[in-house]
């Protein structure tokens, strides 16, 4: 099969790999029908050193299941399947408690032996566990909207969750990328009343207004504090979609003592303020990695039934091929999200 | 009158200060009739740089009301009151969140022309607002749990209530100072049925055990973390109750993935341990300081019937000019909490 490996900073190549098989009874193989690059893949991809082993790349895939292990239950052949960006098995403690991106199986595509999903087809561990069925042909419109439930969706729901957004509410999201723009449909879905985004990508910003934005904060730093608290008062729930400090200094800035900040961006640091100043003002941090697969089944009625369209954040389509494209045009921030199509 | 002044790290003087007035209209003047010595005030006790202004000290006392203001409706000369630890207005959007730690109006004890709590008397600023009247008289035998309402009792039950302690749960506190033990009560208070105390003062953690810890972990570091581990397999709710960085580490190192840590204990940091790790394991960051006033009410009626007990932290009365001996016998871990008469 083809697949996309990244050798370093900059470097993807597509290549020729063996075709995934069964290696566990619990495994399943899915035909890779679409994936996508993640904002995450381009942290790796401004920084990750040169090597020869290269890394295959792609956690967020749906395809048709091909072939299951002897102890696969619940899917067969022919299946149309979304996978959660993380495998997980289901039934550990962290899976039973709605945790599986700390399952004590789990594990990631494109590591120890498992494939990624920017590739032809990806042997699935513990697929019963991981992979959810989606009730829909393989030539559905709804295709993109479901693959977002892979990440950026259920990711904009845990935030939208964890931050504890109601009916009524006033929530700020930072960051205008993929994962911000579901966090506001995930926010406007839990009742919110006045959803700040703070972004200044105009083409993306939109896009989050039709999704439910009230208001656009397209300043940065104090100046972008300064408006998001002159706009809302401040506000007691906060979203944070970036992952880097000064998103997160935002986030600090606008919320009100006592409030929630939520992050959703993996940080770019491994330090950050949660000194006296902080604790006087008895800021929660909260958030983290999403739980994907224990919200897919939860979201999956509006994707179906169209109240919810986040595959709209797919704004242009790539061949396997050229996912070395795909990468280029996300970093430079010509592409929002690039879904491909092996 | 006379009032502890602290001139920097290890020098604490009792010395003769003016009569507290009537400043603004919606002042009080207390009459102290028991204050104590905080662990907080340990801090600038061991590090405060030598100053020839001092800085009066104690935010913990409770008192007769000697004085009020023309616009003070609530009290009259003679309540006997209870202060929380800063004043607040309780009119401020903040109060009205149940936040009068944050008060748009309040502030500190022995900061801006307002005394300390360790004197013979206090001006107390929005008196209505902050003081708490008291349905018993001024030799009751429970004065030492009213006073614990000021500031370490009600800091324990924020750290319950933040961390979300509930019936039938497993809750680690780290430290065993009269915060760490505070928690105990209010963890138990709350329905916990297994609470893990950490620290390795044995009068201290005995006294932890007859205010409800099933288990007294005394190891510290990573052997700490293994032996909570050992014991509970991982807790989902963490009290910290110290503020140094060790004690989040623990509370880090036992912590479940998705779990919530509280802290209590003013950081000696600036920053802290919020990266990627943090990021994936789920690990929510809440707490802070406690907004007193808005709990004293709710935990009065459970002093007063002797549901609780936390008066018991004060293993010494000191007299006002004693203080300096109270503070060396605190800082020098002989006395758990100073109980101080005027």
């Amino acid at each position: 099969m083809r697949a996309a490996v990244m050798y370093g900073a900059g470097d993807v190549r597509v290549e020729n790999r063996p075709d995934p098989k069964i290696v566990q009874p619990t495994d399943a193989v899915v035909r890779t029908l679409a994936a996508c690059v993640c904002g995450s893949d381009l942290w790796p991809y401004r920084s990750m050193p040169a090597t020869d082993a290269g890394r295959p790349m792609g956690h967020e895939f749906l395809g048709v299941v091909e072939e299951t292990g002897a102890d696969v239950t619940g899917l067969k052949p022919g299946d149309l399947v979304v996978a959660p960006f993380t495998y997980s098995d289901n039934t550990c403690d962290y899976c039973a408690k709605g945790l599986p991106i700390s399952c004590r199986n789990g594990g990631r595509y494109g590591f120890d032996g498992v494939d990624g999903g920017q590739g032809g087809a990806v042997r699935v561990p513990y697929a019963d566990g991981t992979l959810v069925k989606l009730p829909v042909s393989a030539d559905s419109a709804l295709l993109p909207s479901l693959l977002a439930l892979s990440d950026v969706m259920t990711t904009g729901h845990h935030g939208a969750v964890t931050a504890g957004v109601a009916r009524g509410d006033a929530v700020l999201v930072v960051g205008d990328g993929a994962v911000g723009l579901c966090a506001v449909i995930a926010t406007k879905r839990l009742g919110a009343e006045r959803i700040v985004l703070a972004g200044r990508h105009e083409a993306r910003t939109n896009l989050g207004r039709e999704f439910g934005a009230t208001d656009v904060v397209a300043e940065r730093g104090e100046e972008g504090i300064a408006r998001i608290r002159e706009v809302t008062g401040g506000v007691e729930k906060v979203i944070e979609a970036v992952g880097t400090r000064q998103a997160l200094d935002t986030a600090l800035g606008a919320v009100l003592d006592g409030g929630t900040i939520s992050r959703l961006g993996v940080p770019q640091y491994e330090q950050g303020p949660i000194g006296p100043a902080e604790f006087m003002r008895n800021v929660t941090l909260t958030g983290g990695a999403s739980p994907a697969r224990a919200y897919i089944e939860q979201l999956l009625p509006d994707v179906l039934d169209g109240t919810m369209a986040p595959g709209r954040v797919f704004d242009q389509t790539f061949t396997l091929d050229q996912a070395p494209d795909a990468y280029r045009a996300m970093a430079d921030r010509q592409v929002l999200k690039a879904l491909i199509r092996p």
